[in-house]
């Protein structure tokens, strides 16, 4: 969908990639919006209200991190169903804003049929470097992942049947991570291109290599322990960081440098971009659809 | 409601007033957020969805307007029920971001049970002036209106009797304006305090006076052709500022040069905060309420 009421000026990112960057004195702002919709985004006879006002704010805490940014302020609206326990709604939101250091400074409420939480993010640039966005891997770049894929989809697995555990997998559902410091070192490390998997590897992996004109070769998924490969190729809501570089080293150098999780080797993109393989077959697009996009 | 993580930083304002103000490098960024819901905001058997658009971007830009403030950036959240001509929503969108000069840079879309769009917008303050707080009335300040008040609930109380007219009424309530040039020519010409009127004068002026520890004894309240006293105290989404100052010739002589209509007379703030009249009588709270606040 475009809203937007005209071209981006020079240098700026409107719509179309994890967050936006706008001219501002003394540097550019990133700015990041994220919903969560109770049914849509959440379960609540499986998780909680506050777990759904967590995972907003981490969700658009997670689009700043995309574009190798820190966040700043965080705006947050709650649409309110009647009879909504609205203090463990908003603890779950302040949980998230004291977890990733972005306070809360506005907001807006109303009475709604369906309790939902828009979230708003400013976020910087720490350093000179630019934003990462999802246009700019080039061919033979490498691809990597900040981490496995497919917990936050097998613990959902897990409790619609009821399970009590693994707690790992449970929470990585309810309490989903941002994954700040990562995008910040790849950023640092010379990264071409980011994303962070919200709705699955084998969507947001195309919308990158979409928007970069290449094509991927894929040598393997990491998958997370507990969790199918569907769920790491279609789950979403992981929110680990895919990106492309042109020098692995440094990415695995300055990952270890700042004590974070070795990145993990995914393959590589192509010059062909009808080109999209994992092990030598076709990846389709699989994952959530936006409804409109 | 608070949900801020701690306390702002010195010289900010966070949740609270029209909209926040934070610390940013080269001078302050002012961030407001405001929600239009289907049945809440808007009754989309009398107005079109291309309105709620309209209204929800429209309400975020008056609360920047009230602090004195421009917008600059807005982001939109859009959540659509199965149906909805997002087309038309979109285009309301667009409508007010043109007028306002405030492009939409980023969003978010989700499937939901009931229409609803979310709107967060960055301003700047344009000079040295600091931005307008609703504290900050003084005893013996005058009290005034950029305009008459209750057009938009004339409004709805025609669309709901089937009426084709008058087109200012409809409109009021269709494609309310936000008062950005009386903002800002109202911070340069010392104004104490300021609020947009969005819930209803007699509950948004309270407000004003809850902030700044002050009273208030209103002479006469300036009532929209076709509307009643009752609409203009009550009504709400008029969107005019509402507004104290030690200098009412300043005022006068600063909208003049601006082009600006007059502002509207309404009275002075006492140092009795228990002082709430209207000619004399105690003016009660009305208006819409937040469901939570």
């Amino acid at each position: 969908m475009r809203t937007a009421s005209g071209p981006p000026r020079p240098g700026e990112i409107w719509i179309g990639d994890d967050a936006a960057v706008v001219a501002w004195p003394a540097g550019p702002l990133v700015l990041s919006t994220d919903a969560a919709v109770a049914g849509v985004h959440a379960d609540l006879a499986l998780v909680g209200l506050d777990d759904l006002g967590w995972k907003a704010l981490t969700a658009a805490v997670s689009d700043i991190g995309a574009m190798g940014a820190v966040p700043v302020h965080a705006l947050v609206t709650y649409l309110l169903a009647p009879g909504t326990d609205v203090g463990r709604l908003a603890a779950g939101v302040a949980e998230a804003s004291a977890r990733w250091r972005c306070p809360v400074v506005g907001g807006d409420v109303s009475v709604a049929e369906q309790v939902a939480v828009s979230v708003a993010v400013t976020g910087r640039l720490e350093g000179g470097a630019p934003a990462v966005r999802r246009a700019g891997a080039r061919p033979g770049d490498r691809l990597f992942a900040t981490g496995p894929l497919g917990a936050s989809a097998a613990g959902l697995r897990l409790l619609r049947a009821g399970a009590t555990g693994p707690a790992a997998l449970l929470g990585a559902h309810r309490r989903p991570w941002a994954r700040l410091a990562e995008g910040r070192t790849a950023r640092d490390a010379g990264a071409t291109a980011m994303i962070d998997v919200s709705d699955g590897l084998a969507l947001d992996l195309h919308r990158l290599a979409d928007a970069s004109g290449v094509g991927f070769a894929l040598t393997a998924v990491p998958v997370a322990d507990g969790a199918t490969v569907e769920e790491a190729l279609g789950g979403g809501e992981d929110y680990e960081l895919v990106l492309s570089t042109g020098d692995p080293d440094a990415l695995a150098g300055a990952f270890a440098a700042a004590g974070l999780r070795p990145p993990v080797d995914l393959g590589r993109c192509t010059a062909d971009p009808a080109e999209r393989t994992l092990a030598g077959e076709a990846l389709p697009r699989l994952g959530w659809q936006h409804p409109v996009d």
